[in-house]
């Protein structure tokens, strides 16, 4: 399989590599910035988890003959290590409704390093009711 | 704050531990599983991002109030290296209806490598809907 050998860069690169070829429309970009392990993972919102590069390069695809998306990620939470970078984010839809649904969307995206440099090796998707008013967030520890 | 030093093992001994707590309804034995990280994130399905303890722990609360929970994880696929495992991993439910909803829950859950040991530093649980038929999985490469 053809992969670019001109993805390079931080884990941060490669997410904003990926919500830009989601933005463009871009498949072959979009199918770029994934990690060539089999048991790669996609879960769109409301759907079932598709493993391997076909099944989610079809899921990609489908959604890019169903009209344009806008997204950017905000709000991104990061664990990272030297091999492995976890992306907690907020996905800003801007003005497009989700299926007719008043939510927003929470993702986490996980970069591994390769040989190649880093690539994404799971996106998990989901709606979370209403606007984003203020970050759930807790500083004191209570017990 | 007060930790167990007793919770030692691999990452899915902390996982098996993690639904463990859950299914027995124990709050203590649930937040013990997580790391002390204040950024640590937990997203229940259809629900908004939850980041630090205080806010995770009154969640679980609440929803052992509600009632007893019976989550079985399985089909469960890894990404790992030495210091972090990502487990994506469909949970079985039973015979439980999740707010009436026809479908399974789908989870993310990201471990760290601590001073104590495996530590939770992420769940990120959503619905997809109906029952688990087959897994949607590619092992040709389309192009």
């Amino acid at each position: 399989m053809v992969r670019t050998s001109k993805l390079l860069g931080s884990a941060e690169d490669i997410e904003a590599a990926f919500y830009d070829a989601i933005n463009r429309g871009d498949i072959e970009a979009l199918m770029a910035v994934w990690s060539d392990d089999e048991d790669i993972v996609c879960v769109h919102p409301g759907s079932p988890r598709l493993v391997g590069h076909a099944a989610i390069r079809a899921s990609w695809e489908g959604m890019f003959e169903r009209g344009s998306l806008i997204i950017e990620p905000r709000n991104v939470l990061v664990t990272q290590n030297m091999m492995m970078a976890i992306h907690h984010v907020i996905e800003d839809l801007g003005d497009v409704e989700f299926d007719g649904m008043d939510g927003h969307i929470l993702a986490t995206n996980v970069f591994v390093k390769t040989p190649l440099g880093w690539r994404l090796t799971l996106h998990h998707a989901s709606i979370a009711p209403g606007a984003v008013e203020h970050e759930h967030r807790s500083t004191a520890i209570l017990h």
